[in-house]
């Protein structure tokens, strides 16, 4: 059975403080493109195909040169101690429990060293998302530490050069504050702490480069023409996503955007060796990952049949860490991941590169 | 007027137990499968002939050799006798009687042996549903008791490699008692009874040739490049099926795939002589059946226009079943069928063949 | 502003015996194409023109040689003294003062000759609709007194081989009893009245030939393949219908069939000199009318711009007689008539064939 | 944050007396048009782009020669003394402050030469809305004194030959009289007021000639035709327009027809210099703009991404109007550029022009 997903939902809303509660629920403008993510992967009908050999179904996955036990992994978000005390070090072992990718925001309030001891000791695989902050010496600080500390790619946020603006957020001055930014600053200017409007493609190598070489995944990628972008400037990856339905309210949901970029990249040659993403898809290819709106292991299943070699997933996990901690996470995870398993027996395809092609057509 | 089968059901709910009424009413995950059989054959708009010969309107139809009085057939459910003392007697009983097919399930309560001394009282015609079960000697012993008894084909369920997770069937286990099937078994391991995951093409022959040369019939097919497996592979017809929203939630109604199946079988070969398939649908191509969702004599209608040389109706026979036995059952496929004959003659179509092409565009 | 259709239902409602209302009102099955019949009219966007002269708006027409001030039409609709204690003399009058066509029902319960005194008195046109009766000399009888009385066309309703199956009809065996149908009988065999479900194409000459020459027209066409038969058979014209949603459920909406029927009637040849039908269109094309659903001028308007030459109203115009007799006929014509003028004004076409191509995309 | 024009218009509600709030708010007919424009601009999903240098972000345009500081204008709309006592005065003062265009309607009940003064003061640009009055000598009167004024353009409106009809407007004519309508008149037949219904192309350029040679916009165009005429006439802009749901009940949506109108004129060439239209867009192109419904940031960033240089805003300036007066009127549409200018930053998009492709596909 899929994790009851709702009802988790329900028992974080119960547990938190309300301001809380919205600000990560919450979506920018009216809140279309977050509505419209959940639907989304349901926009197709499934094709199953029958008669094929399931005994043994198989979701592991290589992520940039790692090997993991599923393509569901956890998205960066911000804040984790307000919904859990143990904060980002209970949802990172709990990812890593469950053999699962775990991305680390910058936002994070616990410190990424602490982080990284957790998911190595688990065994587990984790990525920094960063920010090209105003005072890019931060940048240039953090990215080293996270580098230092094991972290096997970084992840541009790449839709937000300015903040989305949300109705439900009156609270959200309470989270921002310095102290509670453990990886960053001390800074005197806020602002510093911000995405400078100014990133451009021409960053991603600069990442890469005080990284030491590091991958570089662009996520808030909706576009053919971006997506080949990112990889001719040196882009491992790249993540389809809205953010959540947090910035540009209106723009496509992931499932509606992930064909098109998929088709681009698939034809689009990979990063050089100079990029530090020689652990990427290999020759010929920058994969894609997508995320918004994913909840069933058949959604996991239909962004796979378009294009995605993995997906992530952010407000779930939030739930999840809010209700149970670390075992919270690793229990959603693994439920997801057994879903999909299910899934794909029932599709008829084994492994994962079976998925390709079975969306059917558009549901009426 | 077409057969009031909400009203059954409602009286159907009312007399089963709720875990039983469950049980046959539920459907996998989400149920968006099950939701969507119905409506889908009301998609296309019907597009009626006018100024034809309709004096005499036949709806009688060849399946695989077997002349009968109508296209409506009955598919295999499990465990009748959950809905009626008489369990599949009676439903076997009263298909016959309408000049209907009538398909056993290998989760029958009645002995097969004696199903098929009441089919054939009634001169009808039955065809045992299969599984290839874990433990394949069971299968054998299966096949070649009802071969001996006088079934006209086999029809091998594929869409059941694994069971789809329901959420209305916390009860299901008490059905599923070794002693309520009387056709396997008895067994030491109940999973010996499940399908085996490992079943592929290559099972319509070994079924063929257990059975002494019957014809296979494969349930479950989505996908027009399965279903030419199917035919090159030996089968001796297809059914496009769903199976009744209750396996991957999120496969697409059968009113959406059967265009595309029909028109890749339209130009396959059918089967050869060695398959055990001699008696189906001829040179030239292997015949297409539909079921989900069948629920009046316009829906046989667009069905056929469709492609569908018959239809298959499951829950509507096990509500007529509880309600009223073997009558009930013979009067709803009497009704659907008087209702189709209505239909085609308002259409214009006087007999089967004539339905082709009376489908219009898409329902805004 | 249009005429308040709704509310004149309402008021009938109020007025009729609950089974004639259910007559009037009521479609066959599930009333799926009765209810989709009025929304298919609104179901593209109109695109205006700007900047024509529409100082002055001719809504006039020739219809089969006759010239009209309306391309609305009365529809032939039966039993209108169950209406009206005037019946169809009140609706043949108001008709005439509004300048619009008249069709009588073959069950009428007024006698034709005097319906014909009534239309003459104002100058109006009259055509009588017709089945062809099992009872054929029946037929012959009625056709002869209908051409003496001075109709100018047949309608020979060509949907009708049976009788759809309705619901709402309980009473309806009180309505036909035969001392109510004035025009034919009476007979021993009240069957000896039904259309004979043999009709086809041959009858279209027949009918010309036992009328003298009168055009026939026939209603209930939805497919191009079937207008093209009708035109190579000595059709004067087809209205496409689909008996108000009282015949196949199902069948498509007028408007969907439209514009296939016009566009295939458009290269058609026009009917022969010895067919009766030399009152027609002239000669490269055969005449294409719509009913189904015309509620309001901008209906009539985009009705036109899919390619009918005229309209015809069936229910609302029953709705007016009970309401308020001949006046109330009279009132509801002209004010759809007065909304067309207006429509048409503001879509800057100040004639009927301007209105071509008014017609933007689908509605969203 | 978006400016909350729901909480605007429910003031508004509050303030105004009941006829004067439904003459502002209704639309003609069903409201069909009416409802279907705000909800238009969101039928295509938004396309942001990622890791543009949005550190600047611009909203200036110039519009025929002026350059204003947004592209969203004020719509003509009359009798404005309705809503706040200082009407036209006030409204004008508003949008010269935020930099936007003011349109003033000939229905103004403010004198313009009072306006041009008001808006001259703060800098600001300003059209005069036109009929072609069916007494024109009233026409050329009030057009030389606007050029005379300092009108920048004149506004024909060309989807009015005659006015719709509204539902909602019991008490309009309390509106309509002389006494009101302090820029044309007083006349002794209130009809030499209306517009006449003979206005065709070749009035465009008699308005550009007794003007003196003012750029001549057109309103109400949507058809590609029809602009395509428009620019043969002479004119200097189109305004894709159904009239705020005003006139043709069931003309599409500004949305649905404005890429039509985009393109047919992005290759249509530019006024000639002998038509007044010589600070148009230059060579090689007749500019595009669009009304109706326009009511967020978001929905201004579709319109120019479908092919608008600018929007009109109509309804919302009155609610602003009648709560604020000038102030009002200038925070509204200060608040919808900045949140234009937001929605820019959050697509990628540092300027107008490269708005451009944004739209993706349409939402599902």
């Amino acid at each position: 059975m899929n994790p009851d997903i709702a009802r988790l939902e329900r028992r974080a809303r119960d547990l938190l403080p309300p301001a809380v509660y919205d600000y990560y629920a919450g979506g920018s403008g009216r809140e279309r493109t977050l509505r419209a993510n959940e639907r989304s992967w349901r926009r197709n009908w499934l094709a199953p195909r029958v008669l094929r050999d399931v005994r043994s179904v198989d979701t592991t996955t290589g992520l940039l040169g790692a090997r993991l036990r599923t393509p569901v992994a956890v998205a960066p978000t911000a804040y984790q101690r307000l919904a859990h005390p143990d904060g980002e070090l209970a949802t990172a072992a709990g990812a890593a429990r469950a053999g699962a990718l775990f991305v680390l925001s910058t936002r994070s309030t616990r410190r990424l060293e602490d982080v990284a001891v957790q998911v190595a000791r688990a065994g587990g695989t984790w990525w920094l998302q960063v920010y090209v902050m105003r005072n890019r010496a931060l940048t240039i600080d953090l990215v080293r530490r996270a580098a230092a500390a094991g972290a096997q790619a970084l992840v541009l946020t790449a839709d937000t050069p300015v903040v989305g603006r949300k109705r439900r957020e009156a609270g959200e001055q309470a989270f921002t504050e310095a102290d509670m930014l453990v990886n960053v600053g001390p800074v005197q200017d806020p602002a510093d702490l911000d995405q400078s409007a100014g990133v451009t493609f021409a960053d991603i190598a600069w990442l890469a480069e005080i990284s030491g070489g590091l991958p570089v995944v662009i996520k808030g990628v909706l576009r053919p023409d971006d997506a080949l972008a990112c990889a001719a400037a040196g882009a491992a990856a790249v993540i389809v996503s809205n953010h959540g339905g947090r910035q540009l309210d209106g723009a496509m949901p992931a499932a509606s955007a992930l064909p098109g970029v998929a088709a681009a990249l698939s034809t689009a040659p990979g990063p050089g060796p100079g990029t530090g993403a020689g652990t990427g898809a290999g020759a010929g290819s920058v994969p894609v990952y997508a995320d918004g709106g994913i909840r069933t292991g058949e959604d996991v299943l239909a962004a796979i049949a378009l294009g995605a070699q993995a997906v992530f997933v952010g407000r779930p996990v939030l739930w999840a860490l809010a209700c149970g901690g670390a075992d919270g996470v690793a229990d959603l995870l693994s439920g997801l991941t057994d879903a999909l398993a299910h899934a794909m027996a029932l599709a008829g395809a084994p492994s994962l590169p079976q998925v390709a092609g079975i969306i059917g057509e558009p549901v009426g």
